[in-house]
Protein backbone atom coordinates (compact mmCIF):
# COMPACT_ATOMS: atom_id res chain seq x y z
CA UNK A 1 0.00 0.00 0.00
CA UNK A 2 1.37 3.55 -1.31
CA UNK A 3 2.78 5.34 2.14
CA UNK A 4 1.61 9.19 2.70
CA UNK A 5 3.98 11.80 0.87
CA UNK A 6 5.21 14.08 2.72
CA UNK A 7 6.00 17.55 0.81
CA UNK A 8 9.33 19.46 1.48
CA UNK A 9 7.08 21.91 3.27
CA UNK A 10 6.70 18.55 5.99
CA UNK A 11 10.42 17.87 6.52
CA UNK A 12 11.91 19.78 9.55
CA UNK A 13 14.53 22.12 8.94
CA UNK A 14 17.12 20.54 11.42
CA UNK A 15 16.48 16.88 9.78
CA UNK A 16 20.10 15.02 9.93
CA UNK A 17 20.78 13.02 6.50
CA UNK A 18 20.27 9.55 7.75
CA UNK A 19 17.11 10.57 9.22
CA UNK A 20 16.15 11.85 5.87
CA UNK A 21 17.04 8.69 4.37
CA UNK A 22 15.18 7.07 6.50
CA UNK A 23 12.02 8.65 5.70
CA UNK A 24 12.71 8.16 1.75
CA UNK A 25 13.53 4.45 2.87
CA UNK A 26 9.95 4.15 4.22
CA UNK A 27 8.72 5.52 1.35
CA UNK A 28 7.08 8.83 2.28
CA UNK A 29 9.04 11.21 0.49
CA UNK A 30 9.36 10.46 -3.56
CA UNK A 31 10.44 14.57 -5.05
CA UNK A 32 13.32 16.48 -5.51
CA UNK A 33 15.73 16.66 -2.51
CA UNK A 34 16.96 20.41 -3.38
CA UNK A 35 17.34 22.48 -0.14
CA UNK A 36 16.88 19.35 1.70
CA UNK A 37 19.84 18.91 4.44
CA UNK A 38 21.89 22.09 3.49
CA UNK A 39 25.57 21.85 3.77
CA UNK A 40 25.63 18.08 2.88
CA UNK A 41 26.44 16.41 -0.23
CA UNK A 42 24.08 14.69 -2.60
CA UNK A 43 24.34 12.41 -5.20
CA UNK A 44 23.07 10.78 -8.47
CA UNK A 45 22.97 7.56 -9.28
CA UNK A 46 23.81 4.90 -12.06
CA UNK A 47 24.21 0.95 -11.51
CA UNK A 48 25.00 -1.38 -13.86
CA UNK A 49 26.17 -4.58 -14.46
CA UNK A 50 30.03 -5.26 -13.69
CA UNK A 51 30.72 -6.22 -17.35
CA UNK A 52 29.93 -2.40 -18.24
CA UNK A 53 31.86 -1.33 -14.45
CA UNK A 54 34.95 -0.38 -16.26
CA UNK A 55 33.91 1.20 -19.29
CA UNK A 56 31.87 3.61 -17.35
CA UNK A 57 34.80 4.12 -14.42
CA UNK A 58 36.98 5.08 -17.56
CA UNK A 59 34.13 7.28 -18.52
CA UNK A 60 33.67 9.05 -15.75
CA UNK A 61 37.59 9.69 -15.37
CA UNK A 62 37.35 11.09 -18.49
CA UNK A 63 34.84 13.49 -17.57
CA UNK A 64 35.26 14.49 -13.88
CA UNK A 65 32.97 17.61 -14.65
CA UNK A 66 29.70 15.87 -15.35
CA UNK A 67 30.58 12.76 -14.09
CA UNK A 68 32.73 13.51 -10.45
CA UNK A 69 32.89 10.12 -8.74
CA UNK A 70 32.03 10.25 -5.17
CA UNK A 71 31.78 6.39 -4.46
CA UNK A 72 31.98 3.29 -5.99
CA UNK A 73 29.87 -0.04 -4.50
CA UNK A 74 31.53 -3.34 -4.44
CA UNK A 75 30.27 -5.81 -6.44
CA UNK A 76 27.00 -7.07 -5.80
CA UNK A 77 26.91 -4.87 -2.62
CA UNK A 78 23.56 -3.04 -2.34
CA UNK A 79 24.57 -0.51 0.43
CA UNK A 80 27.34 2.50 0.38
CA UNK A 81 29.70 2.62 3.14
CA UNK A 82 32.18 5.96 2.79
CA UNK A 83 30.12 8.82 1.77
CA UNK A 84 27.12 7.54 4.07
CA UNK A 85 26.74 4.80 7.08
CA UNK A 86 23.86 2.62 6.44
CA UNK A 87 22.80 3.54 3.18
CA UNK A 88 20.72 1.19 1.06
CA UNK A 89 21.47 2.24 -2.57
CA UNK A 90 17.92 0.58 -3.63
CA UNK A 91 15.69 2.64 -1.49
CA UNK A 92 17.29 6.09 -0.25
CA UNK A 93 17.10 7.49 -3.01
CA UNK A 94 13.44 9.49 -3.20
CA UNK A 95 12.38 7.52 -7.05
CA UNK A 96 14.88 5.73 -9.74
CA UNK A 97 14.26 5.52 -13.33
CA UNK A 98 14.81 1.50 -15.09
CA UNK A 99 16.53 1.50 -17.94
CA UNK A 100 16.19 -1.21 -20.41
CA UNK A 101 18.09 -1.54 -23.92
CA UNK A 102 18.25 2.53 -23.30
CA UNK A 103 14.23 2.95 -23.10
CA UNK A 104 12.99 3.91 -19.99
CA UNK A 105 10.42 1.06 -18.65
CA UNK A 106 9.98 1.88 -15.17
CA UNK A 107 10.54 4.83 -12.18
CA UNK A 108 9.63 3.00 -8.93
CA UNK A 109 10.49 4.29 -5.35
CA UNK A 110 12.65 1.26 -4.71
CA UNK A 111 14.90 -1.30 -6.85
CA UNK A 112 15.73 -3.80 -4.16
CA UNK A 113 13.64 -6.62 -6.11
CA UNK A 114 15.74 -5.86 -9.07
CA UNK A 115 19.36 -5.80 -7.07
CA UNK A 116 21.59 -8.35 -8.60
CA UNK A 117 24.74 -10.18 -7.64
CA UNK A 118 26.57 -9.00 -10.81
CA UNK A 119 25.53 -4.81 -9.86
CA UNK A 120 28.06 -2.35 -9.51
CA UNK A 121 26.29 1.28 -8.08
CA UNK A 122 28.77 4.51 -8.84
CA UNK A 123 27.29 7.87 -6.69
CA UNK A 124 28.20 10.93 -8.63
CA UNK A 125 28.27 14.30 -7.48
CA UNK A 126 25.41 16.56 -7.43
CA UNK A 127 25.27 20.70 -7.54
CA UNK A 128 22.08 20.52 -4.81
CA UNK A 129 25.09 20.11 -2.68
CA UNK A 130 26.69 23.60 -3.38
CA UNK A 131 23.65 25.59 -3.25
CA UNK A 132 23.38 26.16 0.05
CA UNK A 133 26.84 27.80 0.04
CA UNK A 134 25.24 29.89 -2.95
CA UNK A 135 22.42 30.91 -0.91
CA UNK A 136 24.37 31.80 2.27
CA UNK A 137 25.92 33.91 -0.08
CA UNK A 138 22.31 35.99 -0.84
CA UNK A 139 22.00 34.22 -4.57
CA UNK A 140 18.65 32.89 -5.18
CA UNK A 141 17.78 29.14 -6.11
CA UNK A 142 14.88 30.19 -8.06
CA UNK A 143 13.75 26.45 -7.97
CA UNK A 144 13.48 26.14 -4.85
CA UNK A 145 12.13 29.80 -4.50
CA UNK A 146 9.22 28.56 -6.78
CA UNK A 147 8.84 25.02 -5.84
CA UNK A 148 10.24 23.45 -8.93
CA UNK A 149 12.60 20.82 -9.59
CA UNK A 150 15.81 22.50 -11.37
CA UNK A 151 16.00 22.73 -14.96
CA UNK A 152 18.30 20.04 -16.70
CA UNK A 153 19.16 20.14 -20.37
CA UNK A 154 21.12 18.02 -23.12
CA UNK A 155 23.01 19.86 -24.86
CA UNK A 156 25.45 19.24 -28.04
CA UNK A 157 28.69 18.98 -26.19
CA UNK A 158 30.02 15.57 -26.54
CA UNK A 159 31.75 13.60 -23.42
CA UNK A 160 35.10 12.22 -24.24
CA UNK A 161 34.10 8.62 -24.77
CA UNK A 162 35.43 5.42 -22.92
CA UNK A 163 34.77 2.05 -24.80
CA UNK A 164 31.09 1.23 -25.24
CA UNK A 165 30.14 4.83 -23.49
CA UNK A 166 29.17 8.00 -25.27
CA UNK A 167 27.12 10.99 -25.22
CA UNK A 168 26.07 14.19 -24.91
CA UNK A 169 26.49 16.44 -21.83
CA UNK A 170 23.51 16.64 -19.27
CA UNK A 171 23.34 20.55 -17.41
CA UNK A 172 21.20 22.24 -14.73
CA UNK A 173 20.39 25.66 -15.02
CA UNK A 174 20.30 28.84 -12.37
CA UNK A 175 19.05 32.12 -13.15
CA UNK A 176 21.94 34.48 -11.68
CA UNK A 177 22.07 38.33 -11.67
CA UNK A 178 24.70 39.62 -13.52
CA UNK A 179 25.81 41.75 -10.66
CA UNK A 180 26.17 37.73 -8.62
CA UNK A 181 27.82 35.72 -11.55
CA UNK A 182 31.13 35.72 -10.63
CA UNK A 183 30.41 34.73 -7.01
CA UNK A 184 28.44 31.90 -8.59
CA UNK A 185 31.57 30.87 -10.39
CA UNK A 186 33.70 31.14 -7.50
CA UNK A 187 31.79 29.25 -4.55
CA UNK A 188 31.01 26.63 -6.98
CA UNK A 189 34.39 26.15 -8.51
CA UNK A 190 35.47 25.81 -4.88
CA UNK A 191 34.24 22.15 -5.38
CA UNK A 192 35.14 19.78 -8.19
CA UNK A 193 33.34 17.32 -6.60
CA UNK A 194 30.39 18.38 -6.78
CA UNK A 195 30.65 19.66 -10.32
CA UNK A 196 32.27 22.36 -9.51
CA UNK A 197 32.47 25.95 -11.81
CA UNK A 198 29.84 26.11 -14.80
CA UNK A 199 30.58 24.81 -18.28
CA UNK A 200 28.39 27.91 -19.72
CA UNK A 201 26.99 31.65 -18.99
CA UNK A 202 24.95 33.05 -21.12
CA UNK A 203 23.44 32.07 -24.69
CA UNK A 204 21.96 28.77 -24.00
CA UNK A 205 22.07 28.10 -28.01
CA UNK A 206 25.91 27.96 -27.89
CA UNK A 207 25.43 24.56 -26.11
CA UNK A 208 22.81 23.71 -28.17
CA UNK A 209 19.71 24.40 -26.46
CA UNK A 210 17.37 25.63 -28.53
CA UNK A 211 14.52 26.09 -25.99
CA UNK A 212 15.09 27.49 -22.49
CA UNK A 213 11.52 27.07 -21.41
CA UNK A 214 11.41 23.08 -22.50
CA UNK A 215 14.21 21.41 -19.96
CA UNK A 216 14.93 17.41 -21.21
CA UNK A 217 14.41 16.63 -17.43
CA UNK A 218 13.25 18.58 -14.28
CA UNK A 219 10.56 21.73 -14.50
CA UNK A 220 10.91 25.19 -16.54
CA UNK A 221 11.75 28.26 -14.09
CA UNK A 222 11.14 31.69 -14.51
CA UNK A 223 14.33 34.08 -15.69
CA UNK A 224 13.66 37.57 -14.74
CA UNK A 225 14.58 41.20 -16.28
CA UNK A 226 18.73 41.21 -15.75
CA UNK A 227 19.71 37.58 -14.96
CA UNK A 228 21.57 34.93 -17.03
CA UNK A 229 21.23 31.40 -17.13
CA UNK A 230 24.17 29.70 -15.72
CA UNK A 231 24.85 26.38 -16.72
CA UNK A 232 26.70 23.33 -14.87
CA UNK A 233 27.54 19.81 -15.79
CA UNK A 234 25.06 17.18 -14.60
CA UNK A 235 25.09 14.06 -12.84
CA UNK A 236 22.22 13.12 -14.96
CA UNK A 237 24.63 12.69 -18.17
CA UNK A 238 25.21 9.12 -17.51
CA UNK A 239 21.43 8.37 -18.13
CA UNK A 240 22.04 10.57 -21.60
CA UNK A 241 24.71 7.95 -22.13
CA UNK A 242 22.42 5.06 -21.32
CA UNK A 243 19.84 6.30 -24.08
CA UNK A 244 22.55 6.83 -26.20
CA UNK A 245 24.25 3.85 -26.18
CA UNK A 246 21.62 1.39 -25.25
CA UNK A 247 23.07 -1.03 -22.19
CA UNK A 248 21.16 -4.11 -21.88
CA UNK A 249 20.27 -3.12 -18.40
CA UNK A 250 20.66 0.04 -15.89
CA UNK A 251 19.10 1.85 -12.99
CA UNK A 252 19.58 5.64 -12.39
CA UNK A 253 18.25 7.75 -9.60
CA UNK A 254 15.12 10.05 -11.09
CA UNK A 255 16.60 13.71 -12.46
CA UNK A 256 16.10 15.86 -9.02
CA UNK A 257 15.87 12.85 -6.64
CA UNK A 258 18.99 12.47 -5.06
CA UNK A 259 21.00 10.83 -2.49
CA UNK A 260 21.95 12.84 0.90
CA UNK A 261 24.33 11.57 1.81
CA UNK A 262 26.45 11.80 5.35
CA UNK A 263 29.43 13.96 3.28
CA UNK A 264 30.01 17.39 4.10
CA UNK A 265 30.69 19.76 1.48
CA UNK A 266 33.62 21.23 3.05
CA UNK A 267 35.06 17.84 3.24
CA UNK A 268 34.97 17.66 -0.23
CA UNK A 269 37.15 20.62 -0.79
CA UNK A 270 40.16 18.90 0.05
CA UNK B 1 74.98 -0.88 -28.96
CA UNK B 2 74.00 1.60 -25.37
CA UNK B 3 73.84 5.33 -26.66
CA UNK B 4 75.98 8.15 -25.00
CA UNK B 5 73.92 9.24 -22.35
CA UNK B 6 73.18 13.12 -22.02
CA UNK B 7 73.10 14.14 -18.51
CA UNK B 8 70.80 17.53 -17.38
CA UNK B 9 73.57 20.04 -18.14
CA UNK B 10 73.60 19.13 -21.75
CA UNK B 11 69.66 19.63 -22.54
CA UNK B 12 69.15 23.13 -23.34
CA UNK B 13 67.03 25.16 -21.39
CA UNK B 14 64.38 26.03 -23.70
CA UNK B 15 63.71 22.21 -24.76
CA UNK B 16 60.12 20.98 -25.76
CA UNK B 17 58.18 18.77 -23.85
CA UNK B 18 58.10 16.63 -27.32
CA UNK B 19 61.96 17.31 -28.33
CA UNK B 20 62.83 16.05 -24.65
CA UNK B 21 60.67 12.74 -25.22
CA UNK B 22 62.28 12.13 -28.39
CA UNK B 23 65.71 12.24 -27.19
CA UNK B 24 64.82 9.66 -24.14
CA UNK B 25 62.64 7.41 -27.56
CA UNK B 26 66.13 7.50 -28.97
CA UNK B 27 67.25 6.30 -25.54
CA UNK B 28 70.09 9.16 -24.97
CA UNK B 29 68.77 10.43 -21.67
CA UNK B 30 68.03 7.63 -18.45
CA UNK B 31 68.05 10.07 -14.98
CA UNK B 32 65.68 11.47 -13.52
CA UNK B 33 63.49 14.22 -15.13
CA UNK B 34 62.92 16.85 -12.16
CA UNK B 35 63.54 20.37 -13.58
CA UNK B 36 62.78 19.52 -17.08
CA UNK B 37 60.55 21.44 -18.96
CA UNK B 38 59.31 23.92 -16.32
CA UNK B 39 55.30 24.54 -16.37
CA UNK B 40 54.75 21.05 -17.69
CA UNK B 41 53.07 17.98 -16.19
CA UNK B 42 55.03 15.47 -15.83
CA UNK B 43 53.73 11.66 -15.56
CA UNK B 44 53.87 8.12 -13.58
CA UNK B 45 53.28 5.24 -15.23
CA UNK B 46 51.91 2.00 -14.25
CA UNK B 47 50.95 -0.71 -16.93
CA UNK B 48 48.96 -3.49 -16.12
CA UNK B 49 47.28 -6.68 -18.06
CA UNK B 50 43.37 -5.61 -19.15
CA UNK B 51 42.29 -7.93 -16.50
CA UNK B 52 43.55 -5.78 -13.48
CA UNK B 53 42.28 -3.16 -15.42
CA UNK B 54 39.14 -1.93 -13.48
CA UNK B 55 40.34 -2.72 -9.76
CA UNK B 56 43.26 -0.71 -10.28
CA UNK B 57 41.12 2.32 -11.81
CA UNK B 58 38.95 2.00 -8.79
CA UNK B 59 41.76 1.99 -6.32
CA UNK B 60 43.43 4.97 -8.54
CA UNK B 61 39.55 7.09 -7.99
CA UNK B 62 39.67 5.66 -3.94
CA UNK B 63 43.49 7.33 -3.94
CA UNK B 64 43.61 10.64 -5.74
CA UNK B 65 45.80 11.63 -3.85
CA UNK B 66 48.67 9.51 -4.95
CA UNK B 67 47.40 8.39 -7.50
CA UNK B 68 45.91 11.17 -10.05
CA UNK B 69 45.42 10.08 -13.11
CA UNK B 70 45.96 11.95 -16.11
CA UNK B 71 45.16 9.54 -18.94
CA UNK B 72 44.35 5.97 -19.12
CA UNK B 73 45.50 4.55 -22.51
CA UNK B 74 43.20 2.13 -24.50
CA UNK B 75 44.05 -1.48 -24.12
CA UNK B 76 46.49 -2.37 -26.12
CA UNK B 77 47.15 1.06 -27.69
CA UNK B 78 51.13 1.72 -27.22
CA UNK B 79 50.87 5.92 -27.31
CA UNK B 80 49.18 7.76 -25.26
CA UNK B 81 47.11 10.82 -27.04
CA UNK B 82 45.31 13.71 -24.88
CA UNK B 83 47.99 14.63 -22.53
CA UNK B 84 50.80 14.34 -25.08
CA UNK B 85 50.71 13.86 -29.02
CA UNK B 86 53.22 10.97 -30.56
CA UNK B 87 53.97 9.80 -27.12
CA UNK B 88 55.13 6.35 -27.15
CA UNK B 89 54.04 4.69 -23.56
CA UNK B 90 57.19 1.89 -24.29
CA UNK B 91 59.73 4.36 -25.30
CA UNK B 92 59.32 7.83 -23.72
CA UNK B 93 59.90 7.32 -19.93
CA UNK B 94 63.56 7.36 -18.78
CA UNK B 95 63.63 3.88 -17.43
CA UNK B 96 61.57 1.51 -16.76
CA UNK B 97 60.67 -1.36 -13.79
CA UNK B 98 59.18 -4.83 -14.79
CA UNK B 99 57.59 -6.59 -12.27
CA UNK B 100 56.91 -10.35 -12.51
CA UNK B 101 55.01 -11.40 -9.27
CA UNK B 102 55.72 -8.35 -7.57
CA UNK B 103 59.28 -8.76 -7.56
CA UNK B 104 61.24 -6.26 -9.77
CA UNK B 105 62.99 -8.15 -12.36
CA UNK B 106 64.45 -5.50 -14.81
CA UNK B 107 64.97 -2.22 -15.30
CA UNK B 108 65.28 -1.14 -19.36
CA UNK B 109 64.75 1.80 -21.07
CA UNK B 110 62.23 0.41 -23.58
CA UNK B 111 59.43 -1.85 -23.05
CA UNK B 112 58.93 -2.32 -26.88
CA UNK B 113 59.94 -6.14 -26.52
CA UNK B 114 57.32 -6.26 -23.67
CA UNK B 115 54.32 -4.76 -25.07
CA UNK B 116 51.19 -7.36 -25.55
CA UNK B 117 47.71 -6.38 -26.82
CA UNK B 118 45.79 -6.70 -23.27
CA UNK B 119 48.33 -4.11 -21.23
CA UNK B 120 46.41 -0.58 -19.91
CA UNK B 121 48.69 2.02 -19.24
CA UNK B 122 47.78 4.30 -16.36
CA UNK B 123 49.68 7.84 -16.38
CA UNK B 124 49.40 9.27 -13.14
CA UNK B 125 50.49 13.19 -12.21
CA UNK B 126 53.33 13.79 -10.68
CA UNK B 127 54.69 16.17 -8.17
CA UNK B 128 57.86 17.15 -10.55
CA UNK B 129 55.12 19.03 -11.87
CA UNK B 130 54.22 22.10 -9.54
CA UNK B 131 58.42 22.36 -8.56
CA UNK B 132 58.60 24.79 -11.01
CA UNK B 133 56.15 27.14 -9.15
CA UNK B 134 57.74 26.43 -5.95
CA UNK B 135 61.01 27.60 -7.55
CA UNK B 136 59.31 30.69 -8.89
CA UNK B 137 58.43 31.89 -5.87
CA UNK B 138 61.76 31.10 -4.66
CA UNK B 139 61.73 27.70 -2.52
CA UNK B 140 64.72 25.85 -3.54
CA UNK B 141 64.48 22.27 -4.56
CA UNK B 142 66.95 20.95 -2.23
CA UNK B 143 67.59 17.65 -4.72
CA UNK B 144 67.94 19.47 -8.03
CA UNK B 145 70.43 21.94 -6.60
CA UNK B 146 71.98 18.62 -5.26
CA UNK B 147 71.97 17.06 -8.21
CA UNK B 148 70.05 13.87 -6.91
CA UNK B 149 67.00 12.45 -7.61
CA UNK B 150 63.95 13.43 -5.00
CA UNK B 151 63.65 11.31 -1.52
CA UNK B 152 60.74 8.34 -1.53
CA UNK B 153 59.69 6.98 1.40
CA UNK B 154 57.20 3.97 1.88
CA UNK B 155 54.98 5.31 4.53
CA UNK B 156 52.30 3.84 7.26
CA UNK B 157 49.72 5.33 5.71
CA UNK B 158 47.23 2.60 4.24
CA UNK B 159 45.68 3.37 0.84
CA UNK B 160 41.80 2.57 0.45
CA UNK B 161 41.50 -0.75 -1.55
CA UNK B 162 39.74 -1.52 -3.96
CA UNK B 163 39.41 -5.57 -5.69
CA UNK B 164 42.50 -6.96 -5.23
CA UNK B 165 45.16 -3.79 -4.74
CA UNK B 166 46.04 -2.69 -1.58
CA UNK B 167 49.47 -0.75 -0.18
CA UNK B 168 51.13 1.61 1.67
CA UNK B 169 51.57 5.39 0.38
CA UNK B 170 54.66 6.65 -0.99
CA UNK B 171 55.64 10.16 -0.79
CA UNK B 172 58.29 12.75 -1.98
CA UNK B 173 59.99 14.78 0.40
CA UNK B 174 61.28 18.24 0.38
CA UNK B 175 62.82 19.92 2.65
CA UNK B 176 61.82 23.29 3.39
CA UNK B 177 62.02 26.73 5.36
CA UNK B 178 59.59 27.19 7.83
CA UNK B 179 58.56 30.93 6.77
CA UNK B 180 58.02 29.26 3.21
CA UNK B 181 55.95 26.16 4.60
CA UNK B 182 52.20 27.75 3.94
CA UNK B 183 53.16 29.36 0.24
CA UNK B 184 54.61 26.04 -0.42
CA UNK B 185 50.93 24.15 0.48
CA UNK B 186 48.67 26.62 -0.87
CA UNK B 187 50.66 26.68 -4.45
CA UNK B 188 50.83 22.83 -4.96
CA UNK B 189 47.45 22.64 -3.53
CA UNK B 190 45.99 24.73 -6.47
CA UNK B 191 46.95 21.57 -8.25
CA UNK B 192 45.10 18.37 -7.22
CA UNK B 193 45.71 16.70 -10.27
CA UNK B 194 49.41 16.29 -9.77
CA UNK B 195 49.28 15.00 -6.06
CA UNK B 196 48.22 18.71 -4.90
CA UNK B 197 48.77 19.67 -0.95
CA UNK B 198 51.42 17.97 1.28
CA UNK B 199 50.11 14.64 3.41
CA UNK B 200 52.37 15.81 6.14
CA UNK B 201 54.66 18.46 7.32
CA UNK B 202 57.48 17.78 10.33
CA UNK B 203 57.40 14.63 11.89
CA UNK B 204 58.81 11.73 9.41
CA UNK B 205 57.83 8.90 12.13
CA UNK B 206 54.10 10.37 12.40
CA UNK B 207 54.22 8.84 9.22
CA UNK B 208 56.03 5.81 9.30
CA UNK B 209 59.41 6.77 8.43
CA UNK B 210 62.35 5.84 10.72
CA UNK B 211 65.37 7.53 9.13
CA UNK B 212 64.87 10.20 6.91
CA UNK B 213 68.70 9.37 5.91
CA UNK B 214 67.46 6.41 4.12
CA UNK B 215 64.82 6.99 1.39
CA UNK B 216 62.89 3.74 0.13
CA UNK B 217 63.44 4.88 -3.52
CA UNK B 218 65.53 8.06 -4.73
CA UNK B 219 68.89 9.33 -3.04
CA UNK B 220 68.90 11.12 0.33
CA UNK B 221 69.00 15.48 0.55
CA UNK B 222 70.51 17.56 3.02
CA UNK B 223 67.75 19.31 5.37
CA UNK B 224 69.18 22.39 6.91
CA UNK B 225 68.70 24.05 10.31
CA UNK B 226 65.68 25.89 9.97
CA UNK B 227 63.84 23.62 7.37
CA UNK B 228 61.12 21.26 8.16
CA UNK B 229 60.67 17.66 5.81
CA UNK B 230 57.30 17.99 3.39
CA UNK B 231 56.29 15.43 2.21
CA UNK B 232 53.64 15.14 -1.08
CA UNK B 233 51.55 11.90 -1.73
CA UNK B 234 54.12 9.67 -4.73
CA UNK B 235 53.03 8.41 -8.18
CA UNK B 236 55.05 5.68 -6.81
CA UNK B 237 52.73 4.24 -4.43
CA UNK B 238 50.93 1.99 -7.28
CA UNK B 239 55.04 0.34 -6.87
CA UNK B 240 54.22 -0.07 -3.53
CA UNK B 241 50.31 -2.05 -4.33
CA UNK B 242 52.38 -4.31 -7.18
CA UNK B 243 55.12 -5.15 -4.57
CA UNK B 244 52.02 -5.73 -1.67
CA UNK B 245 49.47 -7.70 -3.98
CA UNK B 246 52.13 -9.24 -6.80
CA UNK B 247 50.11 -9.45 -9.63
CA UNK B 248 51.65 -11.57 -12.21
CA UNK B 249 52.70 -8.91 -14.54
CA UNK B 250 53.24 -5.28 -14.28
CA UNK B 251 55.47 -2.48 -15.99
CA UNK B 252 56.01 0.85 -13.75
CA UNK B 253 58.38 3.79 -14.43
CA UNK B 254 62.20 4.15 -12.57
CA UNK B 255 61.55 6.51 -9.69
CA UNK B 256 62.09 9.89 -10.58
CA UNK B 257 62.54 9.54 -14.51
CA UNK B 258 58.89 10.45 -15.47
CA UNK B 259 57.14 11.42 -18.98
CA UNK B 260 57.19 14.78 -20.05
CA UNK B 261 53.85 15.35 -21.01
CA UNK B 262 52.69 18.21 -23.45
CA UNK B 263 50.13 19.83 -20.46
CA UNK B 264 50.48 23.03 -18.78
CA UNK B 265 50.19 22.76 -15.33
CA UNK B 266 47.58 25.69 -15.60
CA UNK B 267 44.97 23.30 -17.55
CA UNK B 268 44.94 20.91 -14.37
CA UNK B 269 44.22 23.79 -12.43
CA UNK B 270 40.94 23.36 -13.78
Amino acid sequence: MAQEQLSISDIPANITPREMRHIIREGRFSGPTSGLCPGYAQGNLIVLPKEDAYDFLLFAMRNPKPCPILEVSEVGDRFFHTSSADCDIANDFPRYRVYRDGVMVDDPMSVEDLWRDDLVAFLIGCSFSFESELIEAGIEMRHNTQGRNVSMYITNIACEPAGKMSGNMVVSMRPIPYEQVVQAVQISGAIPKVHGAPIHIGDPSVIGIDDISKPDFGDAVDIHEGEVPVFWPCGVTPQSVVMNVRPKFAITHAPGCMLITDTKNISLKF
